[in-house]
């Protein structure tokens, strides 16, 4: 007989990439063991663009973030997450090598996660968006203008509107066939917080994936981001980013926005001004005339994490994270209402 | 209620380093679920090198091959034997690599092994040696010559008499206590074939393990090298090795010797005379007077594993090998005797 407990437990689909995916996940599999984390498939920058140049691997880094997420065994968590200090391996991260020698191992990237999560025994599922070896393109065609590579727009500071700006996958990209039944199967999908035009964007471009979240019964809850990427997102309010989501998907699929309404504390707001970062403005007007329901919350959390040089992030960038037991909490109560 | 049947096994402590351990280990497992391979720690070549030099960590190399030999998931075997084949990775095992993180993220070569045993599902324990970070000395008195590290060893053509050199590792070793624990607690103590003066010698004049061995009331098995080794044992017959095995020790402790009777084919013996290595000669009349019981048998395999250019083994290497199951089979045999 199947365990009761596990039938009934609502079945999440979170799509994303790393840092937002991976704060959610930790929060939402406290509350069910259903949970299915779809991974976008661009990163060619770090350890992972290392990786992808010298052996052809798929992108592992944000796969690693999101297992490391779901998983159950801290020892084993944590040798996910070593990095080399130094040496041949300096800046790479054991659980990107894993990834790329079972992919080599198995000739497989999805029977490569699928190892490395009974490795990692986690709950749920990890999922590659999709396992064909793409790079990212953003185009603005009035422009003439092509900018190529994940880590090459994530460094940008855009010239022009990005909300008039293409984004595609070069060669075009077809979803994994796990990732469209896990959205069709899904209660809910929840498009984790996380940089439009280099994490969730290319996310919800893959071949598939959108006509997938159009048909779904899921409800769909994007959790906006908190802060504006300085050069990308500057100006950006709650509904510019839902409404950037939902041109990426090609028309209106969103249930429901989660924003936060929470004031961070002077010092961290002068931290982030210094980075030319800002609160995401919620445009209350705006928001209540759209299809969707924006709900606010207290979202603020107060981790700052650690972080290592090769990650070579903002300073900033681990002062300002989501409380995700309560982004977690109101995604559950959006189920149980 | 504990399994009587594992209550029951044979226990058998494996002393030993690379291939030699590796084959027996592999052969063992069909006969006892209570098996210690116990690791000598001294190799600083290769791979294993790389990562001593680089990051200070114990050497890897020999401890992944026995944790191999004893696990029973093929995918995850597969996975710590993969070497990477190109790039920053290029020539490293796998395996070494995780030993090395987990060693980093448990800041314990001893944990780093337990956790590795965990993720290949191994039957037995793997115990390194000591967990002293030392480098092989060989020291000749008489001639004021002294060779330093395992590397350097195994490549040289001794221009003395071996049987006169003193080995001993720098700085002192200590056993590790598990190991004593093992050899003190075994039914049986086998001492695998392999390289006299840089695998199985360096392992018996750690600290601690000749008096574990004089001390133990297991038999103590001595499986006898196949052929010579050009330049080191060249002539040396079944006593000699077992001679030098014995004055590692400081005296005698071996209760059997198991060695080869069977001719290999012209063919085979054609390819390693070009590499001057013969097959080691069994002086009966010598054997006849020892204290401990020497067995002939067909021991001869016909395994000729395919070798990773990183490896740098000589082509002969690989062509002649025990045949392990019918070893194991005489050593199980001696303890039902």
């Amino acid at each position: 007989m199947k365990d009761p407990f596990a039938k009934n437990d609502v079945k999440i689909a979170v799509l994303g990439g790393g840092t937002g995916s991976f704060t959610l996940l930790s929060a939402l599999k406290g509350h069910t063991k259903q949970l299915a984390a779809i991974v976008n498939m661009v990163d060619d920058g770090g350890s992972t663009g290392v990786l992808r140049d010298e052996l052809g691997a798929l992108p592992p880094g944000d796969v690693r973030q999101c297992l490391v997420a779901l998983s159950d065994s801290s020892k084993v968590r944590d040798l996910f997450n070593y990095r080399f200090e130094s040496g041949t391996f300096g800046g790479h991260s054991f659980g990107n090598i894993l990834l790329t020698a079972l992919e080599k191992v198995t000739g497989n990237f999805n029977e490569a996660v699928e190892t490395a999560s009974e490795i990692l025994r986690i709950n749920g599922v990890v999922i590659p968006a999709t396992l064909d070896d793409v790079r990212l393109k953003m185009e603005w065609p009035e422009a003439s203008l092509i900018l190529r590579g994940e880590r090459v727009i994530d460094a940008d500071y855009f010239r022009h509107d990005p909300r008039r700006a293409t984004l595609s996958l070069l060669p075009s990209a077809t979803a994994n066939p796990m990732a469209i039944s896990a959205i069709e199967q899904a209660d809910m999908v929840v498009i984790a917080p996380g940089d439009l035009y280099t994490s969730i964007g290319p996310l919800l471009v893959i071949d598939g994936i959108a006509e997938a979240l159009k048909n779904t019964k899921a409800s769909c809850v994007y959790v906006a981001n908190l802060v504006t990427k300085n050069g990308q997102t500057t100006g950006f309010t709650v509904s510019d980013h839902a409404s950037e989501i939902e041109r990426f998907v090609g028309g209106p699929f969103l249930d429901y926005v989660l924003y936060n309404e929470e004031v961070p504390t002077r010092k961290i707001m002068q931290k982030y001004k210094a980075e030319k970062a800002f609160l995401v403005k919620v445009d209350k007007k705006v928001l209540v005339n759209m299809p969707y329901k924006a709900i606010g919350g207290n979202f603020l959390g107060k981790m700052a994490s650690k972080k290592h040089k090769a990650d070579k992030l903002p300073v900033t960038r681990s002062l300002i994270r989501h409380d995700a037991s309560a982004v977690a909490s109101a995604i559950i109560g959006l189920y149980n209402q």
